[in-house]
Order: structure tokens, then C-alpha cells, then sequence
């Protein structure tokens, strides 16, 4: 099995101001095709530090990928350190031009200038990667057996790149040795309580069998990677684990790999010809978002009122002033009202609700920050539960959120 | 100036499924006290790889910082490479098990389990590093001049240990030399026409002012950073590029450093002492969640129309369905009566509304996929706004609320 390096190049990294999500996407395409990713290495746009760190990766990997310092403005200054690097001397490469005038030309804007034209430019031992959403194009080294590829380090560009040229090829050079990856998520036990329940079964795990805790807020995610022969019988052998697993925590498994919450809700749905609607207060629409966000969601989903002010909850949702004055906006009388009005208000045949204390601030001793109502009707009533989450408001939205999802996903499955 | 590196364990970031922000917050906390951040390194939970990345970030680095591998579960064993790394050997903390018992009563948990008990125990020559948030505490090594800090890998359990004991510790030791960093966000101008309106005072930049592109969807946030020995000489220096800079694209500059669009918009509204509302289509709720991860935005925000169904926006935004049977719901028409129709429903004096065909499907040739209307509706009346954007939809979601928000913020700034 190829091994390889991913380099990313770029102070803005360094500094904490871009998070290197770009690294992972590679990372999860590499192992998809087999190829083991030994280490991820963040440097700065400085030349002396990209060929350390080009000369150390070598040394490791089969395969050395890197990303960042090809754009058109004037901080980088990656391909210059590549092409000396490689003992080459720049070219302009006329199918890159080419594309470069006509990009601008497609979308109306003015004509190319110095920056772009020197965007044409690349080594003259490279293979130059065609990158049909930018500018820069992607470029191939190969040097005493390793491989080399630079791409623009814009997440969409590379992506391009990457599923057009390189992945097929290194699929190609790739040889034999099979890993399986599946990913369990789970939703509802904390990351301790969740290895204690798993302790026997997981100490008899198979020894090609991995195991891996990931937590995220609100959910732990449980990933199996199985080493051996063939992928085949390493899916038969995972899954089997899997089954025993669904009978320890059978309430707590929401899906696999890269399922979300609101996808199997909405699966769960259109299997019962249902729909969804949400009213939403201290999730301000962020249980809306994680529904929108998943393709087709129109087909079950019919919106939500982000009721913020008290004044929308009782004008749109229909709540009773009364119950909001008697019990305030954070209680499982209003939650369940909030519930029915959205039902009824957007017409769907089942409504999540959300009513809570955000934070940072606006907590009292008997409602404190984190705490969240969350609701739940359905053609045949409505219920609701408490939950005390944390202090912090964005992780206080993103669990109220998955709970509302969660709430309704066991509810849909009962019947 | 102390030089430092981040190593990050875990197979979770090497087979990509999970980015890591981490690094991202620690660079820029480690920045932010003029501790430079050299390399970060993501290698795999496995004792070989955590050694040697041991050994050669000591050879550039004077502090260490090491997350992940420190959690209750059976993929841990980054404490027991330490205990060995540093010669020493595992003793039981006896605050530590205290603090992992309270923790566990304060929760309602149930009796601790030997995996919780397991956590108190350290090498015997670590400083152990309180973790309020969690049961894995932090350690502090110190061997030949070289810091070396190890933390769980749970975000805001490393982010507590990180505040309460490694950065101030870190900022004590830190000598002299200054670094400023001032970072203005542009939102409205790609980055090779931005580079090309900078060029020329760009090129007239002091020395000691490094300028970056860093892009976003949407938005091009230019970093500066300056090099110096005081840092108020380096802050007045920079404002006063940025003044210059202000002159260039007086409309794209909205905020600088952590400012977001929301945010800003929340701050001119309640200067004004006026109310928003919104009603999304397209968006899907991203435009009020973005709004409502604002502490305090409910001072300004009464609330959002989430009108996913045309019978939403008819019966609830008041949308006449002529117009939406002869323009289609992705209409200038319809997102017009859509932003006044949340104006009036949630009694707000703006509100910016939008519709649009997301993707990946549902476009057509006259309307394809990317195609979005935004409208904003103020107290004297409604405008709306046609723009393209791309093929993805997590983008097109993305860049229409930021549109949305952008166009009312620049209506606001005009009287």
C-alpha cells in the first residue's frame, strides 16, 4: 500500500486563522482508495521551510501532496521554491492561458491581467492537473520514485483536482493490501459512559479490528478499521461486530459513515409519507439549516418559524400570552405549544420545537444558561423534554438542535 | 521570541474524519502572545510516530504542545509513551481522582468506573494541568530547555487548559520582540480583481507589513502582520495602511480581526434602534442562525420565516400565488412580497428575504442551479438583487445569506 504526506502551506494556518479542513477531505479521499496518510505537516510561505519539509516527507511517503501558495496574489511563492526544487525552469504553458482568458471571458469580467497571465506559467518538468474552477492549475513532479503534486490550496479548485486527476491515478499505482473503514454514529451516551458499556464486547474484538472513539458535541462517533486481504470479507467481519453492537445500545445508533441526523429523519420520513415542520427559539434556525442542508429536503421538509420575540411565538405560533407570562418562554407548556403552532401554521404532520437559554448571558438560578426545552407533536399529540447542556452558546445550539432530531427520529421509529 | 509546535494524535485526522481546529485556535491563542508557531503535525496514535515527532519538533521548538490521545476510551496510549519519553513513572494524583469523583456526583452519573479511575493516574515528574471540564487532566514537562504540554484532544477541555494554565505560563516566559496582527474583511470583490486594486499600494507597503490573501466563500479577509519592537509603534502603522487601504474599496471593507457580518449588522441596527426580521426560502435558515450565533442579537432580531413550501409563503408571508403561478417562487417578484411579508408578519421595521435554487438539482435553463434572489425591505420600501454563484449547495446557502446580509448592511451605512 502507497504511503503518503499531505503539505500545507500557508501562514494563515500557523497564525489560527484558517482551520485546515482541506487536509481532511484529502485525508478521507486517500484512505477511500487505500492509500495511508502517515502525517499532515502545516508550515509557513517561507522557501528554506517548504524543502525541509518536502526532503522529510520523502524520506516517509510514496506520494507527497501540497497544497496552498498558488494563487494570483503576491504571497505566494510556492511555484518559484518547486521550480528550483526540481532543477526545472519555467514555461509558459499555452492550454493554461488558454483556459485563463477564457474564464474571465465567461463571466464578464475585464481583461486578464499581469497576475493571472503569470498564473500560466509552470516548471517545464511538470505534468501540468487542468483546474476547471480556477486559475492556477495543479502540477505533477515525479523524482526517484516519489511523487509530487502542488494545487491550489482554494478547497473547491483542489477538490477538482484532486477527484479529476490525482485520486484515479494514484488509484492506478496503488497496489495490493485491503483497509475497511465503517463508522458507526451514535447519539445520546456520553464518551465514558458509552466505553463502559462497550468494554466487553470491545475487548473481544477481532485483533485486525480497530477501534476508535470520536467525539463530536452531542454524539460519539464509533469507527471500525479492519486490516487484511480482501475488502470484501473485512465488510463481512465489521458488520458482524456491528450487529452485536446494535444489540448493546440498540436506541443510541443513528447511522454510518457520513449519514447526519436530519438525513435519517428525513429517509424516516418520506418512508411514511410524512412531514416536518420546526418552530425554533433558542436554536434560531439552526435545526432549520442542518434539514435544509441536506439535498431534497423540500420533498418532507415545509419550513420553520424562528420565533425569537415572545411577539412571534403568540402572533404566528398561536402561543397563549397568558402561558408565556405565567411560565416564561423557557417551559415545557410554551415548548409544546410552540410544537402544535408550527404543525398547524406550516401544515405538516409532524413539528419539533426548541425553547432555551442559549447563553452566554440571560440565565437566572432557576432557568440557568444551557438549559433547553425540546418538543416534539405528532398526528396524535405532543411531548416534550428537558435537557442542561453547557455554557457555551454555540455548542448549546448545535446539541439542542441534534436532540430536537433525535427526539423525533425515536419517535418516528416507534410505530 | 519563544518558537513553538503543535502536534495533534490521532488516526481520526490522518483518514480525514475530522478536521482539526484545534491547532487552528491553539496557533492563534499562541500568536496572540508572541509565541510563533512553527510547524503543526498531525501523526497517528502510534508510540514510534509520537516519538520521533517528539524529537525533531524539539530540535526547532522551545514548547511542545501535544493534544488527543488523552481520553477515557482504549485507543489512548499517548500517556504511557510520555511516562516512558520523559523517564519516569505513573503515580496517582490525588486531586485529580477527587476532582474525577465530583465530576461525576455533580452530573448525576453513576459509581466511577476503573477508565475514570485510570485517568488520575501521571508520570511522576509532570506538573498536572487542572481540567475543570473534563476527567483527563493536562501535564507540563520541562527536560533541556524544551516545554512539552500534553492535553486531551476535546476541544473546550483543551481550550480550558490552554486559558487557564498553559498561556499565561507561556506569556510570562516569552521575552521581547513584537508582533502585531490586524486582519481586514472584504466581502463583494474576487481576489484577483482585489489584488489587482491593491497592486499599487501593495507594492508601497513598509518592509516590516506582510500583507495575505486568505479567502473564504464570499469574502477575502487581507492579513496584516507587522514586525517590530513595540507593539503600539506597529498598530498605529498598520491603521494607517488601513486608512489608505479604506480609500481603494471604501464599500468592501464591513469589519476587521473576529467581526462578522452579522455582527456588524446587529451593531447599526441597534445604533438606529431598528428591528430585522427575515424570511428564507433558498437559504433554509442559515441567514437566522447566522444571526442568532450573535450573542444578544435578540435586542435586535425579532425573527425568521423559514418558507420552505410556496403555501408557506403564501399563508404566512402573505406572497400572492398569482405571482408565484406567473414568476415562479425564484422570482424578483416573489422575493419582494416575501421580504415585506416578514416585515409585517414579525413587526420589524427591515427584513432581507431570498429564494433560489440551492442544487445540487432543480435548476432549469432559464433558471439554473446557483441562481438566487435576496431582497431587502426597509421602512421606505424593497429592492432585490440577482446573483449567480455555483454548482454546490453548502456554497450557494453560504453566499446568499452573506449577500443578504451584506446588501442591508450596506443600506443601513447609507443614512
Amino acid at each position: 500500500m502507497k504511503r503518503a504526506e499531505i503539505i500545507t502551506i500557508g501562514d494563515e494556518i500557523l497564525i489560527g486563522q484558517i482551520v485546515d479542513t482541506n487536509s481532511a477531505w484529502m485525508a478521507s479521499q486517500l484512505n477511500a482508495i487505500n492509500v495511508k496518510v502517515e502525517q499532515i505537516t502545516s508550515i509557513s510561505d517561507t522557501p528554506d521551510h517548504l524543502v525541509s519539509a518536502l526532503n522529510d516527507a520523502r524520506k516517509r511517503a510514496d506520494v507527497v501532496l501540497i497544497t496552498g501558495g498558488l494563487g494570483p496574489t503576491k504571497d505566494d511563492r510556492t511555484k518559484k521554491v518547486l521550480c528550483e526544487y526540481f532543477d526545472s525552469k519555467m514555461v509558459l504553458h499555452q492550454a493554461t492561458l488558454d483556459h485563463i482568458v477564457d474564464f474571465f471571458r465567461m463571466r464578464n469580467m475585464p481583461v486578464i491581467g499581469q497576475l493571472n497571465h503569470d498564473q500560466a506559467m509552470v516548471p517545464d518538468n511538470c505534468q501540468v492537473l487542468f483546474n476547471p474552477q480556477g486559475t492556477a492549475p495543479g502540477m505533477w513532479f515525479e523524482q526517484n520514485e516519489t511523487i509530487f503534486v502542488s494545487m491550489p490550496g482554494v478547497p473547491y479548485e483542489m477538490k477538482d483536482i484532486m477527484s479529476l486527476h490525482v485520486l484515479p491515478r494514484l488509484a492506478k499505482i496503488n497496489g495490493a493490501g485491503a483497509i475497511y473503514h465503517k463508522t458507526v454514529l451514535t447519539i445520546g451516551i456520553p464518551e465514558s459512559k458509552l466505553a463502559e458499556k462497550l468494554d466487553e464486547w470491545e475487548d473481544a474484538l477481532p485483533e485486525n479490528i480497530h477501534l476508535a472513539y470520536l467525539p463530536n458535541p452531542g454524539q460519539i462517533r464509533l469507527r471500525f478499521s479492519a486490516f487484511g486481504q480482501s475488502e470484501a470479507d473485512l465488510a463481512e467481519q465489521v458488520n458482524q461486530q456491528i450487529e452485536k453492537l446494535m444489540l448493546i445500545i440498540p436506541d443510541a445508533i443513528f447511522g454510518y459513515n457520513d449519514d447526519t441526523l436530519a438525513g435519517v429523519v428525513g429517509k424516516l420520513l418520506l418512508l411514511k409519507q410524512k412531514t416536518l415542520a420546526t418552530a425554533e427559539s433558542c436554536t434560531g434556525g439552526f435545526v432549520a439549516h442542518s434539514i435544509t442542508s441536506e439535498p431534497g429536503s423540500s420533498r418532507w421538509f415545509k419550513g420553520s418559524i424562528v420565533a425569537y420575540a415572545n411577539e412571534a411565538k403568540v402572533n404566528i405560533l398561536g402561543v397563549d400570552q397568558q402561558l408565556i407570562d405565567d411560565y416564561g418562554a423557557v417551559s415545557e407548556q410554551v415548548v409544546c405549544q410552540m410544537a402544535l403552532g408550527a404543525r398547524n401554521a406550516l401544515d405538516a404532520e409532524y413539528a419539533v420545537a426548541t425553547s432555551g437559554i442559549a447563553g452566554p448571558d440571560g440565565g437566572t438560578d432557576e432557568k440557568p444558561v444551557g438549559m433547553v426545552w425540546v418538543a416534539v407533536a405528532t398526528p396524535e399529540g405532543v411531548f416534550a423534554q428537558k435537557f442542561s447542556f453547557t455554557r457555551n452558546r454555540e455548542r448549546n445550539i448545535i446539541r439542542a438542535s441534534q436532540m430536537a432530531l433525535d427526539m423525533l427520529r425515536l419517535e418516528l421509529l416507534k410505530k
